[in-house]
């Protein structure tokens, strides 16, 4: 199957790392889809394949579909029935493996569990593949595709997928907005980002090895009132930071209750 | 005055880097003392000087006295009068300069914006310092000290310092939090942390060069409902978490908004 190359629907983030990485793996590419010409020409000349913004003008019939569209974009360009009998594979955390039932017999799940931007490239052998298809053979098939990009390749069915995304968005958006927070807190006192970023590259390295729940400092740990209070007071020109800094400090603290009762 | 060398006052995560770093410096050390007999003894080992777990033991009346301990002890051990008219520094965000006032004439901060532990080095000399002093006498002194580990040595007020550890409580604590509650929610899954190291790294390596703000990315951004919805649901074993989960997503879709308008 794999033989008769791949069409990429989406020409975003992960699009633009995942595509060129399956073509150094030795993957061929058909065709790039995406609603912006602009998109779709630009990734299709890096994996040296045609391009188009018409969903009727999807060629290959035997080519495997893999989509790297938003999450709720899907379902949507599913109904248009072009891909209907393929076998369709997706790359979502939270998209069930059931949103292509009714609309073909072979299909499947690709999900790696990494954060993707155009022009960053990131380390693909280091990415956890998790993998899921509607039988043995489609499943394999995706494993070995996996494979040829990561040694970290798993099995996960959608309801763990599911909880892999939700922790993901704990550990990679809401952190990047807790980055984007203190970036704004040093702006209103005019202090450049670039004094955090050795604090957050640390804070990072800690975890690689140690566990999060042992690591903890500062002053939510002991719920030290007096500076928890002078620090919301500080934050009174931004309401929602303040909910935000008592809501975490209050769920710290009872951590370290429960831990150390 | 720095030829009559250093006592350090405390003998946690924050003294066993600096403390080391400083010696490592030229700087000659007299005495450690913490609460901890097994912490003192452990710190004075590798800053080869004596050690003392009573406060009216403290020698040296002459040496810099710095403090590294919980903002909330300074207060206190300052009432214990021992340390009146010595130079006294101490290494808190969130501690005012005028901590001191009252005790002696000669004081100042010395504020290393970074996360420590115990056993892990960091890179002293990529740390910003922030210095504070009652008078520009003291104040050069400390510069100088600080410019012996890091070559990113500042000057900032006791209210800009405060919301340097207003921004870094985001940045660090509730960052690690996050990593936290991830991993308690992979844990409820029977999946380990491991998956997402990777995520974290690269979510972190990412603001290394590029702003917060513009790399952010998930259902958040475009306030996805049904996404939302689901992980909420998924984290009804978790009342808090949801309501970290449901704050956070809101928080990100408010900055979207707000700068896509």
């Amino acid at each position: 199957m794999i033989n008769h190359g791949m069409i990429l629907i989406g020409a975003g983030n992960l699009a633009c790392q995942i595509g060129p990485a399956l073509k150094r793996a030795g993957v061929r590419f058909r065709q790039v889809f995406s609603r912006s010409e602009e998109s779709a020409e630009y990734l299709a000349s890096k994996l040296g394949c045609g391009h188009t913004c018409s969903l009727q003008k999807i060629d290959g019939k035997t080519a495997i579909i893999l989509f790297a569209l938003p999450d709720d974009i899907l379902p949507e360009v599913l109904k248009s029935g072009v891909f209907n009998g393929r076998l369709l594979v997706h790359t979502a955390g939270s998209v069930p493996l059931d949103v292509f039932r009714g609309y073909t017999e072979n299909f499947g799940v690709f999900y790696p569990l990494q954060t993707f931007s155009k022009n960053r490239t990131v380390e693909i052998s280091e990415i956890p593949f998790f993998i899921e298809a509607n039988n043995s053979e489609n499943e394999n098939l995706l494993r070995k595709l996996a494979c040829r990009l990561s040694s970290r390749v798993y099995t996960a069915d959608s309801d763990t997928r599911k909880k892999l995304h939700v922790a993901a968005v704990f550990a990679c958006n809401y952190v990047n907005h807790l980055y984007h927070i203190s970036k704004k807190i040093l702006e209103a006192n005019e202090i450049s980002f670039e004094a955090l970023r050795p604090l957050i590259m640390e804070t990072a390295k800690k975890v690689m090895e140690a566990e999060p729940g042992t690591m903890q400092t500062g002053p939510a740990v002991r719920y030290d009132r007096k500076i928890i209070g002078m620090h919301t007071d500080d934050l009174a020109g931004f309401p929602d930071y303040q909910e935000i800094y008592t809501i975490l400090a209050k769920s710290i603290h009872a951590h370290f209750i429960n831990s150390n009762p």
